[in-house]
């Protein structure tokens, strides 16, 4: 009678920790980020800090005027400092990034997130330093120009994940600091 | 001893169909469409047939020139016959649709295909029958104007999924007919 009772113990723990190890699976596939487009090749470290990868979905034509892709930043990577002589628009399909125009104070972006940065104005975006980013970018009016390429983000300018990082003001009345989202 | 038994199998019947269930949950959370924008309210029926969720995400101003939005189509939802005078680009973010240019043939549309749609070109988009279509617009050189819609697409015209379609030779090369795909 003991070893019958040990047996069924076992048999029940085993389906047990079955059921947990379904539940589990579930959780990790749901943290990734979803993926619509090829991941591509990594981006140049010219253009890009970490692994960046940029694919081009729509190439810059004269009917259209608009050149479209999507660039899958990991965790810390980001593009250099550009500018767009026509502005672009990015659009946030999954994780969490940070977008810059220079002299202001770093935005969070994510999923679901528009943002628009005028024609010639510096800035640079990409993921923060613990969650991805997928981002879809649109440059309209290709014939005014495309894209200048400037130097790196420093790690300094890239510090609103620092671990002495204090949330600011404006993020502790919206509840978007990093601090709360990652 | 009977009784044991029984009590056993029972204990042991309810932990398996316990697992199945969250198997089963699992699947149909993953066969739900990715959601990226808010749905927004239902499209008017003197644009679009069936159940279609347009959603503003940038308006046209005079600096960036272009228009983009998200329309959710529910399965068998599409819009009507229309034109833009500027052309208009299509992104399909998730899900299975169908797309037409007048006096062409229905071209298959799905998870990462990008579509040019010509300025001045009459033409409709939604989803396949039986699966739903997420798909962000853009309309470029919005000063050239936006869109102008036309009549609705009649069942007839929309009969790729009929059932005594066959599928088409271009469809049984490439494995892109919706009779394999949905």
């Amino acid at each position: 009678m003991k070893i019958k009772k040990i047996t069924i113990a076992i048999i029940i723990s085993t389906m047990i920790l079955a059921c947990n190890q379904n539940k589990s699976t579930m959780k990790e596939t749901t943290q990734e980020l979803t993926t619509i487009f090829p991941k591509g090749e990594k981006g140049s470290s010219d253009l890009f800090t970490g692994n960046a990868y940029p694919t081009a979905l729509v190439d810059a034509d004269s009917i259209y005027n608009t050149l479209v892709g999507n660039v899958y930043f990991e965790p810390g990577a980001r593009s250099h400092w550009h500018s767009h002589p026509a502005g672009q628009i990015l659009i946030i399909t999954d994780g969490i990034g940070y977008h810059q125009i220079e002299g202001k104070p770093i935005e969070i972006i994510k999923k679901g997130d528009v943002v628009k940065c005028p024609p010639n104005v510096k800035h640079w975006h990409g993921a923060s330093a613990d969650v991805g980013l997928q981002q879809l970018y649109i440059i309209p009016n290709t014939e005014k120009g495309i894209v200048q390429w400037k130097e790196a983000v420093t790690e300094e300018q890239y510090v609103i994940n620092n671990s002495n990082h204090k949330c600011p003001k404006r993020f502790k009345r919206t509840n978007r600091c990093p601090c709360l989202l990652v």
